[in-house]
């Protein structure tokens, strides 16, 4: 199928919800908020209850079970008082929810599970401009306005571009993601007027591009895209995009432009890779693989993520400083287990290392230099190279395995990391990381190799 | 014995021309003169012989046997002429020699072997100044001039520093060793006063240090160090000197300073690697060795040696840009063979190999990217990292000894190793170059690793 209103038909047929599913949802926030507006009224709490989110906007997809819920306060409550009796009255409600917990943002909410739905039930501000916000969720009540004033007869495009971005690998603004979050995609539809016009759009898109439908951006921004929120002129609704999210976007909405084809709109699942393909992957490719396994900390995806990349990151530093050269990393995790992967040059460097000295003519630290060496463990006399002492002595590291498993407590470590890396952790070379059989992780694995 | 003036005096004993051998120096030396002078009377040609060099100024060392006699010509004679009346008389009074050749500098010359003497016959203009010289040579007899008035009396300081630079193997200003010529040697004494003071002086230097006796340099040299010629203000008489070399002469002055010792005035010359020294130093610096052999052209060391050196930096440029990491190199030779010698961090590198493309909004560039690698042998799909397109390809060299073989011939070579390596060459690898036993190209791999 390569015409594009058939396409979109047949997207939409998937991804459209129904009316009988727009009408359980329907029902089913109409009691949390009777219930949350209920208790408030009966504790004396000023508070009232509101739907947010895409499903108050009708920009939700089909089966995305998500509701938003906030309890509004009054803007001159105390953060503690919200807190404890936004708490209080979220608890109160998911009694009735098939389970729920407690989980951290800015502030703390609930999220409860009720009839298959995931309910989120997050206290907040009720102020009176975004740009007043106490918190950062208080935003999210201007943005239900806002869309809500402009979206009318779109939403069909809205759900195009996101399940596109979905299929594509780009949708989501966690910081597991650094995609487009809900809204963003919203205003770009708003921007451009269609699915079909933002993707033509995207074509010409740099970094630095700038969308700002109010014209009323007032802060500069260095992030790859700048969408100023049109609730507030300061903010750039596309920070977390990263910039090769932004480019797979473009290279991906212009390839199907070229040729339109429905499986654009579907993600591209890999098989779990077997011990076979692994293997013959290793072979194939001649280098060496590392993996740092850990126990992942109890901490959301937006705390865990940015941790594992900066143990990527540090790590990858502390390899180059060592002289091992990496190809590729990545991280993944799941919630028992997480894991950090190196595919390296190789994993095994010369046990000779050449060690770089002052030069002849500066006296004293060419003295102290011949002194360090005269004795000490070395390959060779010390001798002159480009007029500076050098001189080749055992290397320090010269296994990547023995380098991690040395010197990780000496990485630069995320607080949640490096409590769970102090208990233990795990390094894998190669085929040792075949031992690790969770499907998931060997489905990340098939992704790595293949990209 | 730490005591300088023991020291002197033991060295001197070993170095100093005896009178017997004063005396065959200057019989045959005034043999050959007369010779030339005669032959050139007889031919009615205007020319006369003349000794230079340290032979004619006393300060050339014991056993050194070498002579260097001048046919000086007006310096209103053609260059034709001069070469080919020159070489007549030259090779007529060879005619008595055990054995001579032609031998080509600038202009050719006679090297020929009388009474054990190796006897330099060098037609050269005999010109006013030293600013007029017409070739090289000419500047010669100037130099004999300067010396001879000022090093009365130093002889012995000159003796001491040419024997002290012979044992830290930075004596000979050829370009097989770039170190300090004979007259380079008389200049510093004339500078300092006496070995020790040059000594003293050496551990001021830096590069940049300038020597100008006679204060008339007129010209600015980018050397590491310049003496200005005493006999033409715009030479440097270091010139061929290089920063290692005065580095190392720098190095070893200030040592012997420290700790006067006999040994700083007898070369270090190894003993030949055996195999199992070689192959216990590769096991223990798990490094891999790559090792080039070819015929050695028949050209002297001075146009051999800029050529071998011109081969391992191409080499090394080459094996840089397909990513070997060269730890060291050198080079080395026979009159039959020449061997060039680099030590890789590994000489197998991983079979695929990252290869960027332009970045994802470039348009044309992208397009002509992605369709260039639509259908080649590839290891991922093409991916996006930092903007730019990039796919895992086959690296094309991923053996050392693969590359060279198949590439060499592409590196810039000079002309007379260019005919050579079309002719043949033999890439070794580690255990393969234990194939070559040359007793003096083991010395040279014992120093290639020890330094």
């Amino acid at each position: 199928m390569t015409d594009i209103n058939e396409i979109r038909a047949s997207v939409l047929s998937r991804i459209k919800p129904t009316e009988a599913e727009k009408a359980r949802l329907a029902a089913l926030s109409e009691s949390i908020i009777l219930k949350i507006n209920t208790i408030a009224e009966e504790e004396g709490i000023s508070a009232n209850a509101q739907l947010v989110g895409s499903s108050a906007r009708g920009t939700w997809i089909s089966g995305e079970h998500d509701l938003d819920i906030f309890i509004m306060f009054p803007p001159d409550v105390e953060r503690k008082e919200l807190e404890e009796k936004g708490l209080y009255i979220a608890r109160k409600v998911a009694q009735d929810a098939q389970g729920f917990e407690e989980r951290y943002a800015e502030h703390p909410y609930i999220h409860a599970i009720f009839d298959g739905f995931e309910v989120d039930l997050v206290p907040a501000f009720s102020v009176e401009r975004a740009s007043e916000i106490k918190s950062a969720v208080d935003r999210t009540p201007f943005h239900n306005i806002y869309v809500a004033s402009m979206i009318k007869g779109l939403e069909d495009e809205v759900l195009l571009l996101k399940q596109f971005m979905k299929g594509t690998g780009v949708y989501g603004s966690e910081l597991k993601t650094h995609g487009f979050s809900g809204y963003l995609v919203e205003l770009l539809v708003v921007q451009y007027g269609s699915f079909m016009k933002v993707l033509e759009a995207s074509c010409d898109w740099k970094p630095g591009i700038t969308i700002d439908i109010e014209k009323h951006g007032s802060a500069p921004h260095k992030e790859p895209m700048v969408v100023v929120d049109p609730t507030d002129p300061a903010r750039n609704v596309a920070a977390a995009l990263s910039l090769d999210n932004m480019c797979t976007f473009i290279d991906r909405a212009c390839a199907f432009l070229e040729a339109p084809d429905e499986t654009y709109f579907s993600a591209n699942v890999p098989e779990p890779l077997s011990d076979e393909e692994f293997w013959n992957l290793l072979a194939a490719r001649r280098t060496s693989l590392i993996a740092v396994e850990l126990e992942t900390p109890d901490v959301v995806e937006d705390v865990l993520f940015p941790q594992l990349h900066k143990l990527e990151s540090s790590v990858n530093e502390m390899f180059e400083r060592n002289d091992f050269c990496v190809y590729n990393s990545s991280v993944w995790a799941s919630d028992e287990k997480a894991i950090v992967l190196f595919e390296l040059e190789t994993s095994r460097l010369p046990l000779v290392k050449k060690h770089g000295g002052p030069f002849v003519w500066s006296k004293e630290h060419a003295l102290a230099f011949k002194d360090k060496y005269k004795d000490s463990e070395k390959f060779s006399n010390v001798f002159i190279r480009d007029g500076k002492y050098m001189v080749e002595i055992p290397r320090k590291y010269a296994e990547a395995k023995n380098l991690i498993e040395s010197q990780i407590m000496n990485c630069s470590l995320g607080k949640h990391l490096a409590i769970s890396i102090k208990k233990c952790f795990n390094v894998m070379e190669n085929e040792e990381i075949l031992a690790f059989k969770d499907e998931e992780f060997r489905k990340f694995l098939g992704r790595f190799f293949e990209k």
